[in-house]
């Protein structure tokens, strides 16, 4: 694609302009641009209470991102305030928010003029001007708190060096000028002060169902921590029900996050303690702390969920998820990650999650199955791959055993891998054929799970089968990754919502381990006996010492493809439903659901390849 | 893509059409459509002479394609004789020449007014009038003759429906009407008489060396045939060169049609013999006769190569054929293939192949040299697989030691493959990093095998590698298919036709046997015993009682592309240089030729989707 140069092509107003940048430097904290009037406004703009999803996008909160979404026209409005404006700034998003190859918008100013612009960065970071403008600038406004923006971008415009926004997570990058430019290429995109933020663009479109009149609230929330500083901390905070709490139903809940913070926090989660001790000690503290007790290890049943960006989780009208009463514990765990990057000092913190609940039972009590690959070592990820695959299974036999006639209903997803995850897939396939996508996420992060609503919900059926498919990257290692509970071991799990709960929390499967015998066996003969086959050798020794040719990578692909499975159809982590699940046959598909076509609207107001001028005004701060 | 109903919407000038229509098949073979004028002619129009190549799209001859290739405009001018024209046609190309997802040109009439437009049929054949216009109509014209069409194609339109035209083979389709239709969509395409035409579209645009005062002529034509009524009969003719005809060079030859016979000789090929022989018997009769003498398989020497749509072939002036002399047969094989699908009785003809030589040497012999693989048994196709790769090296160290520093300039090239090949390409490697193609052919038939002049020579020099890589279909076979010379085995060959000429005249490769038989081996564990090891089973044997599952299928790939090879760099079939050709490692390729990015011209002549209403005056014809 040819790349725009009006800007630069013009007659240079200043000639001398590399001299003029140098003196302009000493001005900058205090030029700022205003924005007055932009263009002709195409369709309706939006109102501010339009936009009900909000983020900041850098630790300081200097930007900070609201949008929505419009189904009917496959597009998202942004409204993005910037607190501070200088000589500009870059907002796009990438595969995994990299610089390069990036998609964004830009607003720069030479000092004189400002300009508006769809521009692209390519694989050395060097910024180009789109020959198609898809950002749609609609308005910009000055307030108190700052400069709004406001634009539109359609899910896909079949430009092929534009960003094509998907469901899951989307990786937005964000970049300040803080001096002038005098065209787009000449912006140093390496030098800039700039940063990444995931956040879920495509939030689902649900109606939200009514809520009881008895609707009381509780706040999980840890008192006044001093957040530490260092970049990452995971908090621990240990509450408790009342005595003799009944059965209640969770019905919605929701962020507190304390006032200035919402930057730092990142995620948090309310997980229950197992139900067979009868108590769990207090504790406030990091996670990591060699001071945390071990018991606290028990709480790991995912109560609640949220991450940044995320909005209150209402459960379906049907259904709530049971909490308290005979059989369950008092008491329960709040997990914050606080992320930190800037190390501020001192900054206090009583952020935590509010649940709406319910005595007056729902007529279905929601439960969480588990779907995706056993953790164990025999599923393993060669070294140096950039994205190999590994599936797990829940057969059409554990289906047809464990879930009503009438089937479940999934409406919920919380995607999971360790550090090498880069996506995550679940469909469900029936008599071989799929059907359609539970949740998918293909810029997945292991740094951003969160617990999603589905777009809609998905009906499971006994003999149906849910299939899930993780791609991991180990490009950065040097010894297989196998499965496993460490952080440099690997999982490949879909956390479904679902309701009627029923018995089956696991539905998960391991390739035959008879089989990873035979292919080291293989590895072996083949390859001159090099990987030790001693029995008392255990499966990751195993791995760690095959050498990685391109005959062994593939044949563990193709192993991988193709030898029986061990199923874990599970009523809990350690009782299986009976019958046989060992050296199961692999689900065949005979029938794959076609990749969606990017429909390409005609794009109404996209653009000729020029930069928009805009009416500036040059205004001192102060 | 929307499909166009223009003409389907319009109302109907005759209501009771369908009658109409039955009734207008007793007039069929007298209605005749005049074009008189069509459209403003969009840049220059050619002159009927400016389109140098040439070939009969039907067996009968009543359609007669001529092109011309515009290199700067990257594109092709058609333009198509219509000998009989009745409600119009269809002319198009697809992927081997099916009629479903077929990109095509409409030519067709309701019995009053007629339309010319740019065309689909998709998977189940059915015709939609295409959103881009890509064909133009340029002109049609009335003539003793028929009626010419002109029309123009960009190599590359961009619109997902259209046809790529690329190097090699182009699979022409054409379809006659011989009823009215009142729209594009209520063409039944498989009720039409139909047919395909394989040509070389893109030819190379080569500057004509200069011819010397001194050259002769030959011509090898067998005398008088009477062409077999049968669809397919390969015709052998043995010719002699004079007593004591010393060494001359061809220089160039071109092909001698029988006027009339243009539809039915599909190919010819000059062979010359075995100099080891004193003599060969006289012969003219069918190849595969029993009468043929076994010595004729001694004269497999290609001298000349000609197919349907090919024009003369030039030597390059610095080199030529050598052909007399010492150490060279007098006997000489002529080979043609006639292609008699209608089969006319009694048809008689003496095309044949007229070489032009020179006594006056040129400075450097022309060589042959076969790339690819060896014909060997090692290497197999799955039975079942729709894309199975096969790949044959010639490696750094044969061409380092068999080439002369100064380096080979291959000129042209003729891919040979047996009946499941459906792709070959050989690459230029230098030092792991691909160079350039040699010649590639995504559509390759092994029903349509030219020598192919290439459109720049390209440079070898020692150290250097050739790659070649076949693509198979074997979807319709229920065993393995082995390497070897039968027709149900198969090949993958390249002849480079290169100077000046060396010793090196085979380099190829197979994969080490010793790694086929640890496959074997390998199968036979993993599969419980099923494959028959037994020493004295042969490699075929072996391969046919390998059970097909998808392990076995990919470790074969995986086999492949990973064992060493055995390499044959090879004076003549049977000896070598010297040197060790065993267990040789397989070369590797760090860094690949880009996929061409497919240029888009701004198309100035397409149009909106629309057929275009052209002025016909309806004319008896007699």
């Amino acid at each position: 694609l040819p790349s725009m140069q009006t800007s630069g092509s013009k007659p240079c107003p200043c000639p001398s302009f590399k001299l003029r940048e140098v003196a302009s430097m000493y001005f900058t904290m205090i030029a700022v641009f205003l924005v007055i009037l932009v263009v002709a406004l195409q369709g309706s703009v939006p109102h501010e209470s339009d936009f009900p999803y909000k983020v900041p996008l850098d630790p300081q909160g200097l930007l900070e991102l609201s949008w929505n979404v419009s189904y009917p026209e496959q597009a998202v409005h942004f409204q993005l305030l910037v607190r501070d404006l200088q000589f500009g700034l870059l907002f796009g998003m990438s595969d995994r928010g990299e610089f390069e190859n990036a998609d964004l918008v830009v607003l720069w100013s030479d000092g004189q003029n400002s300009y508006f612009g769809d521009a692209w960065s390519d694989a050395k970071g060097q910024l180009h001007m789109d020959s198609q403008q898809d950002y749609q600038l609609l308005g910009a406004r000055r307030a108190p708190e700052g400069l709004y923006l406001l634009f539109r971008r359609a899910f896909s415009t079949c430009d092929p060096k534009d960003y094509l926004i998907e469901d899951g997570t989307v990786h937005l990058i964000y970049g300040i000028l803080e001096k002038p430019v005098h065209s787009l290429q000449a912006i140093n995109i390496s030098a800039i002060h700039r940063g990444l933020q995931r956040v879920q663009l495509l939030k689902p479109n649900i109606t939200i169902p009514e809520l009881p009149s008895d609707m009381k609230t509780m706040e999980i929330r840890a008192p006044d921590v001093v957040i530490p500083s260092q970049e990452t901390t995971y908090w621990c905070y240990m509450a408790e029900l009342p005595d003799s709490f009944p059965k209640h139903h969770i019905i919605m809940y929701e962020p507190v996050i304390t006032a200035g913070n919402e930057a730092l926090v990142h995620h948090m989660e309310v997980f229950q303690c197992a139900a067979e001790f009868d108590s769990f000690p207090h504790y406030n503290g990091p996670c990591d702390s060699k001071m945390k007790p071990d018991r606290l290890n028990y709480c790991r049943h995912v109560l609640a969920a949220w991450a940044m960006g995320a909005q209150a989780f209402y459960y379906p009208a049907e259904a709530g998820l049971a909490f308290g009463g005979p059989g369950s514990s008092r008491y329960l765990r709040l997990e914050i990650h606080y992320h930190n990057p800037l190390v501020f000092k001192g900054r206090r913190d009583s952020s935590g999650i509010r649940l709406y609940y319910t005595a007056t039972l729902r007529r279905y009590d929601a439960g969480i199955m588990e779907l995706g690959l056993v953790y164990t070592p025999v599923m393993a990820i060669p070294p140096g791959e950039d994205a190999f695959i590994l599936t797990g299974y829940c057969t059409d036999k554990c289906t047809q055993l464990a879930l009503p006639a009438a089937g479940i209903r999934i409406f919920a997803s919380q995607l999971h891998t360790h550090l090498a995850g880069r996506k995550v897939v679940t469909v469900l396939s029936r008599d071989g054929r799929e059907q359609q996508v539970v949740n998918a996420d293909g810029h997945y992060s292991p740094h951003f799970q969160e617990i999603r609503m589905l777009k809609e919900v998905v009906a499971v059926f006994p003999g149906d089968e849910l299939i899930t498919t993780c791609t991991y990257n180990t490009e950065d290692r040097s010894r297989a990754t196998v499965g496993g509970f460490g952080i440099l071991e690997e999982m490949c799990v879909n956390y479904v919502h679902y309701y009627p709960q029923t018995q089956l929390e696991l539905c998960k499967s391991a390739v035959d381990p008879g089989y990873l015998h035979r292919y080291f066996n293989l590895v072996n003969r083949f390859n001159d006996e090099e990987v030790c086959m001693c029995p008392q050798v255990s499966v990751p020794q195993q791995f760690f010492s095959v050498p990685w040719n391109t005959f062994n990578r593939d044949v563990l692909k193709s192993l991988y493809g193709f030898a029986p499975i061990s199923m874990h159809c599970n009523k809990s982590s350690a009782i299986r439903f009976p019958g046989e699940w060992e050296k199961q046959p692999l689900p065949t598909t005979t029938e794959r659901l076609r990749e969606p076509v990017p429909r390409c609207p005609p794009a109404p107001g996209s653009r000729p390849a020029a930069p928009i001028p805009l009416n500036l005004v040059e205004l001192r701060r102060d």
